[in-house]
């Protein structure tokens, strides 16, 4: 492990190279022999859970329930919604058969050609189609409403070019589906949603986000308007890290789901429905981590504080572990996560190296002089500073220091996108400043083709139209005609 | 919602149809478009994340981590081990194309036959293979052993007949697969799993097991030696509620899994592999519910108890409600999940019935006079009794009753299963009780034939050849053949 942290190629060499190295030498995840999959590894499946565990629980605050629908749609569910199916159908995991046989040729099994479905089940890449499908059996009254339903599950798409968390065929996430009884309530559930994604991931994730609308070309297929949370990472690049859609009566109508309200008259639903997925471990890595591996924000960390006993003999070693019990119970009240690290196949310097590597937030080193001393080492991952502190209040001091390093590594984040992001109000300079990365604070005249010229000619995006800050009108920076505000633009992961 | 408890099918009059009506009408589940596929409703998935909660928890105690491998597998993976392709490969989802294209005809879209794999894959009906596979880039040295992992995942298998929870095209379950470095460990690993299991399904679903070791007929395709846990249902008949592998070293050999030992030889690796599924969703209901709907175990019921107010008007039901509030700060104090309904759209009666067809374990009625009183109605819904107990200190009286309940359905499941097991020394015998349903302990002479003879003539199984219990000696009811000792008999889900 010493020797891998040795090997991780620096991020102002290749950052690409640094991240895509990264997720496998802290065993986060790895390729899988199916083409575009990955594994998460129990390490990378840790971090992701207490992702889950908090969202959940932010989630059922707001009255969510969980459910389960099917993983698989038959391919008319898809077409029954026009511009869903133009965004979803094309690259999808189509089964066509349900049984193989053993090969005549005695090898190995085939296809059973006997066995063709009649009609073509599609891997689902989302489901608004399957559950609209199903919530017209759900809602038949007013009362019925609102219906709010979240599922946890792997979904496919099949990219052709595909990076660990970042873009996978398969991914995991939680895809939120809320059906309401007027426009105004399906409209605040999606705002609801975005600035309880935007809490998550400010609070929990230590990733600052702009809050915004995207542009009619970012949208999401069969949306009427699509809300994103949008972090910076260290290379200056935009990730786009939840979105929540306001889907009107679109799904309502393709899949004919009605309700009779107060007045008993027969409306349609409007719905919502609103995503986060594994890409968010990529935004952790990419938002925190350093040459040394990676840095996780406590919050998060499976691992927050990690003891390791430095000793000659098996004497001194009993003899720490002696002193060091009643603070691990001490830390576990608090509810710190800790684990007290004696194993004896490792040097004290490897293991150093291996939880840096890992992202630990807090390293207490202990030897015997310490113990005569009443002091412990202290590390923090953040900084990489070292400090002497007394073994006496231990467990109190690392708990404010969790938090400060919670604090410290978003404001360091904030700084970064606060100097990475630049107001230009002409298109050469645009050009100039999109090279070095960032976000750029630019006029557009509000149309797709203005978008797709600049796409085409500085592969920048529109990332949204922010929520807060400056909507002063200008003139767009490429046409000069009138523009509303100004967009953030950046090239994106 | 009255309406349709009054239809439910009652169980003495076609149990299985009372089953099918049952997860519909308390929303555990439905049936969805997708043919063999069910829809998990929120209610339903409710319990089952308790369910899921509490395991997860029981494994990482005894250091397992959780992991995820990917849904898809190459076919030629099923193929490298000989029995477990026999067992897994027939039956499955294939997918063949990755696109789908508009249909020239201008009518929605077709698979497009220029994107069909070179390799067709299936989607996981277990996942021995793909994660065996990745095993071999993990273990290297017996430091890598054991390893300890679990996903929580969907799987799917093509059922031809489906019914919900108990065999549905698609499931979730959880699946360990350990990995060791000796025989004795993975066998010791095995049995622990199974050990948990039957804890599990006792404590916490309050559902009585036996534990036992399948015939070879009955046995994980791949497996050297399957341990079963065992329950009997209200109809007498079996159902399989969880298993555990040993798998030797089959899945090393097919998939080249070797590690260096202390000896700095090198050696194939040892494994099991062990799971429960959905399907303890169907041994929960139908181990304990009633003719007036669900009855939940305590420790497993989303809500544990609902506290409905009887009133004539707005001032009453304040006065009520001011008296509650303390209790249900108590109460969920307790740990204790607890529902106040208090809305105004429905009766009070049509209440009752709901939460009896939900089977809330314990529900507390209280009007105007019960607060002059100082009282409340208790219902335990184990029993449907009623009585009036003091508000005061009624939190502490709720939980025990809870426990009280959860006790008292363990009890009469396992007095049912008694009642309904018995000991039986020849075939003719045999023929005449196992249509009266239940467990029956015969001697068998360990041969495929005579269990198969068995199968085809009565529709009994064997269940398990028990791990506990009389293992006196005899000869085989059928051929008059020695028998180690008694096997359950049964015919199952």
């Amino acid at each position: 492990m010493a020797k891998e942290l040795k090997d991780l190629t620096k991020r102002a060499d290749d950052y690409s190279q640094w991240y895509n190295e990264l997720v496998v030498k802290a065993d986060l995840a790895e390729q899988s022999p199916v083409r575009g999959c990955m594994v998460i590894k129990p390490y990378g499946y840790a971090i992701w859970e207490k992702m889950q565990q908090t969202l959940d629980k932010m989630f059922k605050e707001t009255g969510v329930q969980n459910a389960y629908f099917p993983l698989l749609i038959p391919k008319s569910f898809l077409c029954r919604e026009a511009e869903h199916v133009e965004g979803f159908a094309k690259e999808c995991a189509v089964v066509t058969h349900y049984r193989l046989k053993n090969d005549p040729s005695g090898k190995g099994v085939i296809v059973d050609p006997d066995a063709r479905l009649e009609e073509e089940l599609i891997i689902r890449p989302t489901s608004e189609t399957i559950i609209w499908g199903t919530y017209k059996n759900w809602i038949h009254s007013y009362r019925d409403l609102p219906l709010l339903i979240n599922q946890w599950a792997n979904v496919m798409r099949w990219e052709m070019r595909t990076r660990m968390f970042l873009r996978t065929a398969e991914f995991l996430w939680q895809e939120g589906h809320c059906a309401h009884a007027t426009a105004e309530e399906s409209e605040a559930r999606t705002v609801q949603m975005i600035n309880l994604y935007a809490r998550f991931a400010e609070k929990y994730m230590a990733m600052p986000v702009i809050k915004g609308v995207k542009s009619a070309n970012e949208r999401f297929a069969g949306a009427l308007n699509t809300y994103t949370i949008e972090a910076m990472m260290q290379d200056g690049k935009a990730l786009q890290a939840g979105t929540s859609h306001n889907l009107g009566q679109n799904f309502a109508k393709a899949f004919d789901v009605t309700f009779v309200n107060k007045d008993n008259k027969p409306e349609l639903v409007w719905a919502n429905s609103w995503g986060v997925s594994t890409r968010l471990m990529g935004a952790l890595i990419m938002t925190h981590s350093d040459d040394n591996g990676l840095v996780l924000p406590p919050h998060l960390a499976p691992i927050q504080v990690v003891i390791i006993p430095i000793y000659k003999n098996n004497e001194q070693r009993d003899q720490i572990t002696a002193h060091i019990e009643p603070i691990l119970v001490k830390l576990r009240e608090l509810g710190i996560s800790v684990k007290y690290d004696d194993a004896d196949n490792r040097r004290p310097g490897f293991k150093f190296a291996d939880y840096e590597l890992k992202g630990v937030p807090v390293r207490l080193a202990i030897g015997a002089r310490d113990i005569e001393n009443g002091t412990v080492e202290v590390m923090r991952r953040d900084t990489l500073e070292k400090f002497e502190a007394p073994l006496e209040g231990i467990e109190s001091r690392v708990r404010d220091l969790l938090e400060e390093i919670q604090e410290n590594i978003f404001q360091k984040a904030l700084t970064h996108r606060q100097e990475m992001t630049r107001t230009v109000d002409t298109y050469e300079e645009f050009k100039v400043e999109i090279e070095k990365g960032g976000f750029i604070l630019a006029h557009w005249d509000g149309t797709e083709e203005t978008e797709q010229k600049i796409k085409e000619e500085t592969k920048a995006t529109i990332r949204c139209i922010p929520l807060d800050g400056d909507t002063t009108p200008g003139v767009c920076m490429v046409t000069g005609k009138p523009s509303r505000q100004r967009v953030i633009f950046a090239r994106n992961y």
